[in-house]
């Protein structure tokens, strides 16, 4: 949170605060949650100063994955693409220590974008076609990321992403890109989920559900939650294998500690 | 083009040029053209200097509508929102004339977006949502805007847009924004198009295609070409009527001056 400021120590500190209290959470309802940290990205230190807390928090605190925000100036979009070389060193911990990234930005610090409503969608758009264009897992075939709000625009223009792919000569995305890279199912309506799973093949597609989301608040017309994105999962229309894959065994797959903490829980 | 440019003489002239030379090709088939103009944009310049553009290609040239960019930097995004004042002028002159924008950046000279895979989809985005959180329509109710490539991410995330304007103490979409707000129909690929039909009403799908478009080439496995959007559009299950409706009324609707000149052509 915050990245957008400038002020290393206090991201940090702040990291660490917030990262010791889901461990707290995780600790007093282990069945429930698995922790994922935040880092202590700004927008003028290197990556390699958050590397420290990923390791910090999954090797002391158990934790599963990270989020990274591809924007940390909130807005300005003044990193380089995610295949630069500048984030290798924080690829190198995640393959190292075998966690996925969320990519997610945080707050909006530009008044263009409205948060939950043009800049997340408009982060997940543009990584993953940054990912199109380059070759990022050549070098790390092992690299494991997850796109969320079901991958921003990018099902919904998938022709497109197709296209494009060749034009640039590309392999298909199914061989380039789609090995690595993951959507979660927080797309709040029956028609983008279906979509969703028209689009894009069943392994790449994980569950992603709010707790008390950007988008709190019922449909007035059916009093359901906008959120509530299990119920149109529930509605997709998929076999009883797809369901168990969606809700379990992808997550399970790219998530490979977590996995292995439900093992020792003997689930 | 090249808005990001900070050279206003320069805009000025090339928009003069190319507007002039688009009135050439419509003069040579005027069965088949109508003219849209480009605007001089610049970032650094007030929109009252493409005011002048847009009334000689309306008034001399006979053109029905216009091109509006909402991020002339390029990728930078330091415009305020399209609902901010300065911005007035032109819509101003836009409703005097009876004409629409379509809302359209340029290129982008920001190495994290690819032109067409990410700017061009963010900004539909971006401004849809500058539009759900403004009030502008409420100052102008006969300003109209053409939002391309369907919308961007919108109808993908409808439900998001429907709650984020309950949240934001906003009306529902359908009369707050959708009564002044088109997407066209540019997505290359079936099920984007059986989405945005089955999602948004259609009085505001506006049929839209490339004639050699940015995502030119064609789908390997069907031999067809990823911008030939009449194949879906004939395929996404619409009735007569909403056929007629999608290829010719709401553009005639939208862009009056369009429909005088077919008019007076006895179409």
């Amino acid at each position: 949170m915050e990245h957008h400021v400038r002020d290393l120590e206090t991201a940090q500190i702040w990291a660490r605060a917030c990262n010791d209290l889901v461990h707290r959470v995780v600790g007093l309802f282990p069945d429930d949650f698995a922790g994922v940290c935040q880092l202590p990205q700004t927008p003028d230190d290197p990556i390699k100063t958050a590397v420290a807390e990923l390791e910090r928090c999954v090797n002391d605190l158990g934790f599963v994955g990270c989020n990274l925000n591809p924007d940390p100036s909130g807005g300005h979009w003044t990193a380089p693409p995610m295949t630069d070389e500048s984030w290798f060193p924080l690829y190198e911990a995640m393959v190292e220590l075998d966690v996925p990234a969320m990519i997610h930005v945080s707050v909006s610090d530009n008044p263009s974008f409205h948060h939950t409503g043009a800049h997340y969608l408009n982060a997940d758009t543009t990584v993953f076609m940054q990912l199109v264009q380059g070759d990022l897992f050549a070098r790390f075939p092992n690299l494991r990321l997850v796109i969320p709000h079901g991958g921003g625009a990018v099902p919904y223009h998938w022709g497109r992403y197709q296209g494009l792919a060749l034009r640039l000569g590309r392999p298909p995305l199914e061989e380039h890109v789609m090995g690595n890279v993951f959507f979660d199912t927080c797309v709040y309506h029956q028609p983008g989920i279906d979509l969703l799973f028209r689009v894009i093949d069943l392994d790449n597609i994980l569950f992603g559900s709010e707790m008390l989301g950007a988008v709190r608040g019922a449909d007035p017309s059916t009093g359901i939650a906008w959120d509530d994105t299990k119920r149109y999962v529930d509605n997709a229309g998929l076999s009883e294998r797809a369901r168990r894959q969606v809700y379990e065994g992808n997550v399970r797959r790219v998530y490979p500690r977590l996995d292995a903490r439900l093992r020792e829980r003997g689930r």
